[in-house]
């Protein structure tokens, strides 16, 4: 594993070392997604309330906590699926009832074929949610006046889209993302969107605080080794921006001397 | 250091296990150049003859190859600052008179202000060289026609810019890179503009064969931590291009189901 | 006057047989502005209600609607500056009882910097403006699930920003403005950040139904020459998109034949 | 017909008013490329010289010369298809000495895939020609070292590309174009990839003297019209290039006033 030497990252009363945040949809088996749980390095893991469930029905994923060590990772329950505030707080609630942590990524997208969030949806949701005590962390569009009202209220980071869910197009949001990283007062986390490593550590670059990917590690053809390209490329980004990034120029500046060697 | 799993480069008669090329101009120092090169896992140094030459003259980096050990980086001359290909061959053929590799990297670049390559002279002196034995890697404007050319006549790799050099401005030739890559006989080195590990990153998921860095690890604040990010962002997309990334999408896929969950 | 040949425009009971909307704000004086709008051959104009009052105040915009010939122009008075929905309730019903018509852009943005529109209190404002019998028109951001929410209360249109307003950085919300235009069942009216006619034509060829441009005509050395060109861009966007565009393709096709000519 | 206000282009001994060039490959028939022409207001018209030859096979296409009043347009001779530049001089001499203008836009583009123009040939060809006395306009990749170097053999413009002819793709090549533009000393045309009208104003407005629009025209349904729209975006972005487009910023600038209107 790769040596984390960055700063970490705090949310709530919890601090990451790592800051790929892994989903667990889309995997060809809860065994594809323990591996590459692991070999991503994640500390947090996002689990929908249907994969999470105890009902013992047959959902062939329905003991997906079976497979992952609560003690190694922070399981975050997700409502995905939720199509408002109302159906996502009781999917906040049955989980906490279930005795999963108090946390929740709010999910609420009403439209199926874009899965975009729906911000008032998801403030009124959040609203209560905080005052419930829950640790809440929305999923939102790059809504930067949105993502200073999910602060006022209380949540715990903002989880802007960069393109919509599964899309893998990167950061098509960026110049949204730009404004909501400068106005943050807690963490950003990009979500959504990020399809190959190149775009979490752009993310990272940014000063993005985390970024959380699912399939484009889930459908890969070897789910582990894409989660340790992740890892490295969001290591890679938050290093060079925690360094510091030189500024782009529109003229060249020579990387090497240009003087007169020929004369020498 | 980070483990490489990724298949090996080969060119003209070398084998490269790390696909990170760096330059060694513009450091503060031979020993910050020294370290980074280290951090980097780099196998290949390029070097301007200025840099390397032997005369004993005050430049405080003329000693520079004491610092590299030559067993464990191929020393790469090139001809930053040759206005054409007469001179582009006359510091080839110093160099290897000097002693170092018979390898070359030809920079010819008669306008002050861009650096940019001359493609006429650029092939003029690969021509050359080539049948004078040079492993010839030239730099060339993100230009397919010129590319095949130089293959044509016995390069061993194509290095066309992403932008112009030390203009940290990324991949802008994406577009034109693509068809080099595609039509590729060679290796296809990016080389000029990658000014953030999500370009090397980038460049690596595209399927370049590797990068060339220079500035963004040399003016860097910490240029050792910098150039291991380099090399972590350069080793995952790699690994993500050798994996096999998802194709992009216009519609969203959900990556959590949405089935009635609420009803179970 | 360039003759206009595409279908008109319908938002609410007026038709419009221009596509390009106009402010009237950052002009040096109320002559240029009127001479820009009439150059521009716009059918709408934007006018914030301070600009538009009544009072007699030494504002020296304050007589703005002498300059506009309200049998040539819709004035569509906005709120500029409501900092929440209550405000910009009662801006537009200040303009109502002052005799402006009965339409109103709502725009609030309670962040000073970016001036970016607030979601929750801007669909707060449209629905009971909407239930007052206001033809509304709402400043978004390039929110699809919020644009549908906005529809599905009555607004008229939705306005979806580009870039934020005065930047000038054209429609860096492209992938969210396709979307919104694909599911809308109103005019779509690409709204802030159209810096350049290249921009309007792009913002027209994507299928947005109309444009709003305020600051590249207001500030530019001669806005009713500039205004001139928005007209044509916009025009040839529309005139484009109703054609139809080609689509793109990866590999070149050739224009001329490519047959053995030289033998012929 | 539009109106143009714009300042006139010299090229060669020629004055043209429009600075909308088109081509005359890919039309459904010799009357559809005619009316197309004709409605694009353009003085220049380029024709293969396959189509344009005297052979009397058995081409439909062949008189195509016929449907172009040579008083009202420049027609000028292209290479299309020519491998090399002893193939492009050749078609060159053919089209002077059947009677055409001395004039020729060189297109030597080895490779069927892209059609990209081989530097080198170029480069020799232009050498050639310009010495026999041919007003001389180069089609490029947007390279900047080719462009100054085909200046000083003599050519008339350069023509670099945007994208590969066909492509629809818009101007890729930006960030090399502006070099050239800014370098220049002679007209710059932007040629190839030119797909829709607002990439027709944004090349205008980046400051290219003039474009060339063949596959977008020529393939759309109504040609005509389509010819018309691009001549409109031309115009709008060259008017807006000569009044001076306002600067891009980072923050918002209201363009309503943000005063306590409330309290007036």
């Amino acid at each position: 594993m790769t040596q984390q030497t960055t700063q970490p990252l705090r949310i709530g009363d919890r601090e990451f070392t790592s800051r790929l945040f892994v989903g667990t949809g889309k995997f060809s088996s809860n065994e594809a997604m323990r591996d590459a749980a692991a070999a991503s390095g994640t500390e947090l893991v996002t689990v929908a309330l249907k994969r999470a469930n105890l009902s013992g029905d047959s959902d062939p994923f329905a003991n997906i906590l079976d497979f992952l060590e609560s003690d190694r990772y922070l399981i975050l329950p997700n409502t995905s699926g939720a199509m408002n505030a109302e159906e996502a707080v009781r999917i906040a609630r049955l989980a906490a009832a279930a005795g999963l942590p108090k946390w929740v990524k709010l999910e609420i997208h009403p439209d199926p074929n874009y899965l975009l969030p729906d911000p008032i949806e998801t403030l009124a949701a959040a609203e209560t949610l905080v005052k419930e005590g829950f640790t809440v962390m929305p999923y939102i569009n790059a809504d930067p006046v949105l993502a200073l009202r999910l602060q006022d209220v209380g949540c715990a980071t903002v989880m802007p889209l960069g393109a919509p869910i599964g899309s893998n197009r990167g950061i098509e949001t960026r110049a949204q993302i730009e404004i909501i990283i400068e106005q943050a007062r807690v963490p950003v986390v990009v979500d959504a969107g990020i399809g190959a490593p190149s775009h979490a550590a752009a993310a990272m670059e940014m000063g993005a605080d985390a970024v959380l990917v699912n399939t484009a590690i889930a459908i890969a053809s070897d789910p582990a080794a894409m989660a340790r390209a992740f890892a490295k490329a969001t290591q890679a980004g938050r290093e060079a921006y925690e360094i510091g990034l030189g500024a782009t120029s529109s003229k060249a500046e020579a990387s090497s001397p240009l003087t007169a060697f020929l004369n020498a």
